[in-house]
């Protein structure tokens, strides 16, 4: 699918704010993608698509995470989790994306997981540093990001852990364990 | 087990820096049990265990490991987490200590655990905060474990996976269920 017809896609269910948002991951993606040697063409399209199902009703994420049998756990924590596996699942369904690296790039860019591939990877730190994005230590996780994925990444879990343990929220494990996978595999 | 008769038992296991905070654990233990309604005799005796295998050669508590099927994860991580179960089952075979809930609060008086029990927390607080314990941080979880037992055992969690990050280095999923545990039970 090409960039346009994607966009156009993507562009009705999202706010124009959150619009914006996607256009900037697009852009860091295809930058991280072009660094580090993913493939940019699926860069590009799970950059699009990252957020598709940002805005669906929590009913129908709660709905589609049972019927398709997603990990339960998810309903035990924060729905703000919901939309990354809900916008693979509507992303394929609704738009006939069927490539599973993109697929996956889309599921686990709000959690990370175990294992993450470069393209997981790209997207994920893309939609943590994409040029809207203005938080403490986002510039940091950006300097870090020109040299080395694994060390940007693992600061921006890192940032994203002490975040919600200082609000005392529970830390959803795919994110522990994507920072532990990273940090026993590169030394982070 | 009376305390003395144990502590002739642990004595020798431990160096005399080890011996003295195994003491502070005690006193703490005993104090803290009696503040949050834990079984008094039992926290005695668990914290006066807690340390036994500290100083087991590493190779002897890589054995015990396999050889009673603990975990297996265990071994991908840092070795200080292993005198815990280690010294558990070592309780139980060398000193005769046959109590289920002695025995858990020494096997996971490092990592804590999903549904952690009173005791366990007991223990687990008593370690990090008996007056021998010097660290960024120790004052304020011992003035939060005057009042709320989860809160000081959160913070004190919240304390060590921070300490873990800023060094890179991974950190033990029953540290982060037992964080996510107490903050999703209690609101931390």
């Amino acid at each position: 699918m090409e960039r346009e017809q994607a966009l156009q896609i993507v562009k009705p269910q999202l706010t124009e704010h959150r619009y914006q948002h996607t256009l900037g991951v697009m852009e860091t993606a295809i930058k991280l993608a072009g660094k580090y040697g993913a493939d940019i063409k699926k860069a590009e399209l799970a950059a699009i698509f990252h957020d598709y199902a940002k805005f669906r009703p929590k009913d129908e994420m709660r709905q589609i995470i049972e019927e398709q049998k997603m990990p339960a756990i998810l309903l035990e924590f924060n729905s703000e989790l919901w939309h990354a596996p809900v916008g693979a699942f509507l992303a394929e369904k609704e738009a006939g994306i069927d490539d599973k690296e993109i697929l996956d790039a889309i599921r686990y860019h709000t959690s990370g997981r175990i294992g993450m591939t470069l393209l997981d990877k790209v997207i994920y730190l893309a939609d943590y540093i994409e040029p809207g994005r203005h938080f403490p230590g986002v510039d940091e996780v950006r300097e870090l990001a020109e040299n080395d994925l694994d060390r940007a990444l693992t600061q921006s879990m890192k940032n994203t852990i002490q975040f919600l343990m200082k609000k005392n929220q529970p830390v959803f494990p795919d994110t522990f364990n994507a920072y532990n996978s990273i940090v026993q595999n590169s030394g982070g």
